[in-house]
């Protein structure tokens, strides 16, 4: 049993990640106040102990910081300041820690909102997955003042392993995190291209993905994702749509520099392709099956 | 000292790869005979007890295995069947290690081509660079007959820390080269993408290198190319051209196939572009410099 910790934590949106977070928060001893629009995963949290709120705003006095681990921007945008929105009932100087992939540039900007409000803000995007979520070993790469990093310390060393402090300014977590969801997006593709392309020219594909992970075509993305493809399961541990979503954040901002990328943009037509075609809320290595659509390559099927 | 080996062993081209197969099997006992247009690098590595030859022509009686370590598809077939070729002054049964990156197809037809002339081949395309063929640790990935891999057993143990044994026909080896290939030209030139964007974006290459290289968008690639654009030192390791050969031979293998590469095709044109610009003899990481060249990034230059 872990010392009970003076912090009161919030966690907004209890889906594979959110759920992970809150058990590692009160495993750590945080008394842990929870919200999501799903009845039934609320009710399963405050059977762990968690106190459970209908709305962010009915949760927000209650809490010195408010993990904010939704969708995305619009969804950030709701629970903050929708019309049951957080902010507006949140403790002066507590700490909104959002933690959701979002455009840099709503980062930068939540930023100064929340600081004319009196309060704190923490861009904090996360990696690692749902299993490392669960383990408290998620990859935070977060940026914030001094004060509000050292504000909320306990709660990042309870649900990570790893904290990258990116400068004080909010802003700089949400970049870095994009140039990582490019890498990971092009990677995962790139990963569905080669083993199509493999199939087809009659390799193994078994052999080929052993023999790719030990050589320099490897990367950290081929290797967790192409054993889905191997055992054909496509159960989603992270869904095509995510990167048709995290591509189009990372294609608009730099867009908004008038910044070319030749990959990345393939690649989101890729994912779009996917999903028109029915699979958007498949694991993202169901990629390989537009390569399957168009070319009638067989893919490994799921053992019986 | 290791023990003097029975087998007498040809290198032909000691570029970077080839020079190091050479005094890795100078290392292990065999004797060694040599082949290389260049008269000075011929005479270092003679001067390191190796036998050298003027033609391969001149050299392929001497020797009961012969690795081709050239830079494409032409030079191995002319280093084989050119005016002063090898195949046909080979002994009865010898064995060609055929190791430059080729179109599998290329490599399928060889070893008809030489088992027809009472030769034995072996497809066998290595990986790893010239760091591990100077310590006798390249990856080999190789096809060919059972009693072809057991006549070089020592000989492939003296060069590499792993072969993967791809089946019995030649092709196999070329076509899983191919797929690293494509995944490593890929990879690279993600990583120019995403440093580049990431420098435009205001973070700091350091740090973003550091981060990126501990999470899920790393790649074998980012780990190993993103130090030469850190440094900004684009001495050639692996030149720019190798990659608009090797996503050609890709590009061009899948054509055969009617199959559609969207990443292959993208990263392809990247390496055409800077190649274009005149730095087609640097190394590949100077893909980044097609970001420079167009967006005015600043690079990290190169220490004093």
């Amino acid at each position: 049993m872990t010392n009970q910790q003076s912090l009161s934590v919030g966690v907004v949106g209890l889906g594979a990640m959110g759920l992970g977070v809150a058990r590692s928060l009160l495993r750590a001893g945080f008394t842990v106040h929870a919200c999501d629009v799903r009845p039934e995963v609320l009710a399963m949290i405050s059977a762990e102990r968690a106190h459970p709120h209908e709305s962010a705003a009915a949760l927000a006095p209650h809490v010195d910081a408010l993990i904010v681990l939704v969708v995305n921007a619009d969804q950030t945008e709701q629970v903050l300041f929708g019309p049951d929105g957080a902010a507006q009932h949140m403790k002066p100087g507590s700490v909104v820690i959002a933690s959701s992939t979002v455009p840099p540039h709503y980062a930068e900007d939540l930023g100064k909102r929340l600081a004319a409000m009196g309060l704190r803000h923490l861009d904090a995007p996360v990696s690692g997955g749902a299993a490392r979520a669960a383990t408290g070993e998620m990859t935070i790469m977060a940026s914030g003042s001094p004060d509000t990093f050292a504000h909320v310390e306990k709660v990042l060393e309870a649900i990570s392993a790893k904290v990258y402090r990116l400068g004080d300014h909010s802003g700089m977590g949400s970049k870095v995190k994009m140039i990582n969801q490019l890498l990971a997006g092009v990677h995962i593709a790139a990963a569905t291209e080669a083993m199509a392309l493999g199939i087809r020219a009659g390799i193994d594909p078994e052999t080929l993905y052993e023999v790719i992970s030990n050589s320099a075509g490897s990367s950290w993305m081929f290797q967790n994702r192409v054993p889905h493809i191997l055992s054909g399961d496509y159960t989603p541990l992270s869904a095509v749509n995510i990167f048709v979503k995290d591509l189009g954040i990372v294609l608009d901002s730099a867009r908004k520099f008038t910044f070319p990328l030749p990959l990345t943009s393939a690649a989101h037509q890729m994912y779009l392709a996917t999903s028109a075609s029915g699979l958007g809320a498949e694991d993202d290595s169901s990629v390989i099956k537009m390569f399957q659509k168009l070319t009638g390559i067989e893919l490994p099927k799921k053992d019986a």
